[in-house]
């Protein structure tokens, strides 16, 4: 028998069980080929089939044209946090974050080591419990750079800043593909797909064809050149070929599920029975973030009584609802719902939230 | 009914049947956790434990102790061209390279773009179709870097020069754990998983802990320093957790079957057939490299009547021989026999050679 549980982990997270059914079926023998989706070459016909559909779908499914270039690479968003300043951060210009938390932090920090960078402004003063609003953006930036949703505290941005013709550059590794938004407002879009579109080993970068005349004019090393990868369509060396087939698979469910129109409705729902169970507990949880920016995705929270979050993360697990400890640099309790976690998982913890708290009052 | 074929793909390649069939069986239920491999938090104790059992097994395997660090990373060999000279090229020194085929003229491409590169001895007069052996090592070069098997032409190096106290750098990409070696004469070793060991998306680097205090002492990128990755044991950003995990079943594969002696037996008795059969074919097949630099990876070879290779390779594949054509730089045929690939399928091949060269002699 096949045993599952109900998986609130932030990332390498819960994925569809259809999803993850096809990929069982097709393990041995893709598409008839007599051969695993891995063991097929990169530059096989059936394979480019696979990751020419996954660059269709994702468009398709962000209302994107052609303007836009939709990249499969390694080394995650983490490596993104320095492709993005080596790339277009020129002398004489700057580069402009908001920081929000600790992804945003770590990006500002690689943008240091290429040249002139600018917090424009920040929650850190609040432990990054809300997202910034007020700030002016610096019409000659080289970029503004956004982190859509702070996995770590639980914060989302639902306005996003209008940056005239400052390009809008925005880390959306933990909310990719989990709402319908105006995508042609960004000029480069990343996401590591093992929060919500896959799993871990592939980033998806997505970046607008005007960006690429913003290169600098330098000799940089070719893995590091946006330039090689939007010539060669993510070929210029072995892709990570089974993570993109996964993200091909996700996106068609996506797409049979109603695309991210249906996709946002299911994730407003599911997050607010979460914090409605929080708010309505008088106190026993506490929401650890402003209302007004609660992320959809990762809903983090306390307990009053603090002492009880090692025992509540425990009964969790013996009641097969997994991941729920926060992140091991703020402590608490975070439950990530991202978009394959199902409605009845997120009705399940609540049950379970409210029988621990009639056990502990 | 699951079909399967036999796989003389470059890379992604063969994987053993039986690693297929594993990951296959516990796809929807690792190990009792009632979640995918994939869905499995990288900090979790259970993966945790996949991860160090790989690392583990490698070290085991290659006889090495803890002076080296087994890293996985993304970003692929590609990667590693711009990373090595990038963290040991100081001003004052040289990198040393031998170019023995396509990819390690592009290691040194990247070297060029940091500082002094020398390149001792190359094969490019006669298109790599050997390895160059007479050069005189510059006793101050930061590290001298060689290429152990190129994929394309179909070469290998079977002795290794000796360096001193010159650091020796290797990209063993396609023959990764495909025979027993003085792997301590190594410093720094790195390897695409995807020929030998596992599917596309990690890249196993293996880096001896003297290496560390020999990088620059300079801000590097966090994500292109080796020393970020071996303190954090390849975990400071999110692995690629899949590929991982399947080089790790790979491996315990290679040591349930004898392990590196069993694997270069069986490499060797496989190349010699298909050679043999080239070799005693009276010069309708011609091999395409110097005899004594023949890769017992990839066997490369033409038809004396080059009309007929289109015609040869369509037929292999309807005898569900899938694969050889040559790399599209070069033409020709290739068969590439990596450890995955069965003594069989080899079988199955030289029985299409001669039954092919008795119908068009």
């Amino acid at each position: 028998m096949t045993k599952r549980v109900y998986n609130f982990y932030a990332g390498p997270a819960a994925l569809p069980l259809e999803v993850l059914e096809t990929a069982q079926k097709e393990l041995l023998d893709f598409n008839g080929s007599g051969m695993s989706i891995m063991e097929l070459s990169h530059r096989s016909k059936i394979y480019d089939e696979v990751i020419e559909t996954a660059k269709k779908d994702i468009k398709n499914l962000m209302g994107l044209d052609d303007s836009y270039h939709i990249l499969f690479l390694g080394g995650g968003a983490s490596t993104q946090f320095a492709m993005i300043p080596y790339n277009f951060l020129k002398e004489g210009m700057a580069g402009d974050y908001i920081d929000t938390g600790a992804w945003s932090t770590k990006a500002i920090k690689e943008s240091k080591k290429i040249g002139e960078t600018n917090v424009l402004a920040s929650s850190k003063e609040k432990n990054f419990s809300y997202i910034p609003k007020d700030f002016t953006i610096d019409e000659n930036a080289a970029y503004l750079h956004i982190t859509s949703n702070n996995t770590i505290r639980g914060t989302e941005l639902f306005t996003f800043p209008e940056t005239g013709n400052v390009p809008l550059i925005c880390d959306m590794s933990s909310d990719f593909l989990s709402r319908e938004l105006d995508y042609t407002k960004f000029d480069l879009i990343y996401a590591g797909a093992q929060k919500n579109v896959g799993p871990a080993g592939v980033v998806i970068v997505i970046i607008k064809d005007s960006m690429l005349g913003k290169i600098k004019d330098a000799d940089l090393f070719t893995m590091l050149d946006y330039r090689t990868h939007v010539s060669k369509g993510s070929m210029f060396n072995t892709p990570p070929a089974f993570p993109i087939y996964m993200v091909g698979l996700v996106v068609k469910w996506l797409k049979a599920h109603g695309g991210l129109a249906e996709m946002e409705k299911l994730n407003i729902k599911k997050s607010k029975l979460l914090y409605d169970a929080i708010d309505n507990s008088n106190g026993f949880y506490i929401g650890a973030t402003a209302k007004e920016d609660r992320s959809r995705m990762n809903v983090t929270f306390r307990l009053k009584d603090e002492s009880l979050e090692e025992i509540i993360a425990k009964e969790a697990l013996e009641n097969d609802l997994v991941g729920l400890k926060g992140h091991r640099s703020v402590g608490g309790l975070r439950a990530s719902i991202y978009n394959a976690v199902p409605y009845a998982g997120v009705e399940k913890l609540v049950n379970f939230l409210n029988d621990f708290m009639k056990k502990h009052s």
